[in-house]
């Protein structure tokens, strides 16, 4: 993909769409994580257009989200497996289910997540690991980390009002921290 | 957006991306959380062509996750401000932001999220909002719910194996019920 914002690099969520922003990079994964392997597979799944999908393919192998792995010599055939990247991916896909359910489905729920043992169906949340408490502000900020450049520092020092009720630290407590982790 | 797959639309990956899966609408509402109202701020946080951004920002009111206000009638000029809708895809954005500095952050994060007290680092994770478990394989599951449709209950019935480990649950006990929640 080319982009123009690709100057503003440093951003982590310019990062992650630069490598799997497109629209059908998100539902192969979608359909690789579910389980899908094999060009064919995708290419039923989604109803997409094969050059596209062995563009996407390879993207997604380049971004080190999917491997492949030759599972016919003759003919040579490969399947994309999920790696330990693609599979962390996941908590963006669950993100964006649940945000699918809460606001585009009238009509109720039609995918979900639930409790294998127990059927119950989960509300899932982003919380912090470590206190357990739910990432959202005020009580959470965002700030310029460790390896901020110069125009990512400046960013956050104009910043304008936040979309949210303003958080309680002044600006300048508002730096990054390492703090001792259970 | 025309894309072949709105076949699919009942997954609520799939709606959610057809309101925000464009790469530019997603780093829009990054900046529209951030806190930045008008055009003319989005045009230059993104580099993004006039014609691009008035077309993105006209979804994203469409879809009902931003809102025009009127802030100057000569010359008329609008701002835009996040919905409550628009609000809730934090958490997507979070997401994203916490797999692009585990994967895409070699020097390091330049953007983090930090308790806004304490300055301690969060670690963004996916939970159950009613037990606090992670939202993980094998304990979770993906399953049809009530309002799925013939082909999301087929694709889920000839699943094939999935890409963590398998659920220890048996595939006719994962089907959805609402539980006691508190």
């Amino acid at each position: 993909m080319q982009h123009k914002s690709f100057r503003n690099m440093s951003c982590p969520i310019a990062r992650s769409l630069e490598r799997v922003g497109e629209w059908w990079s998100m539902l192969i994964m979608r359909d690789a994580l579910f389980g899908l392997r094999r060009f064919d597979e995708f290419q039923r799944s989604l109803g997409i257009a094969p050059n596209m999908l062995a563009r996407r393919l390879n993207a997604l192998v380049d971004a080190g989200l999917l491997e492949r792995h030759r599972y016919s010599l003759h003919p040579p055939r490969d399947e994309y497996r999920p790696t330990q990247r693609g599979r962390d991916f996941r908590s963006v896909l669950i993100a964006l289910l649940a945000f699918g359910n809460r606001h585009f489905a009238p009509e109720g729920t039609s995918v979900a997540i639930v409790d294998a043992q127990s059927g119950v169906e989960a509300e899932p949340i982003v919380v912090d690991r470590a206190t357990g408490r739910p990432i959202r502000e005020p009580e959470f900020a965002w700030v310029p980390g460790p390896a901020a450049g110069e125009r990512t520092r400046q960013r956050y020092a104009r910043r304008p009002q936040p979309a949210a009720p303003p958080p309680r630290a002044e600006p300048d407590q508002r730096t990054i921290r390492k703090g001792s982790r259970k």
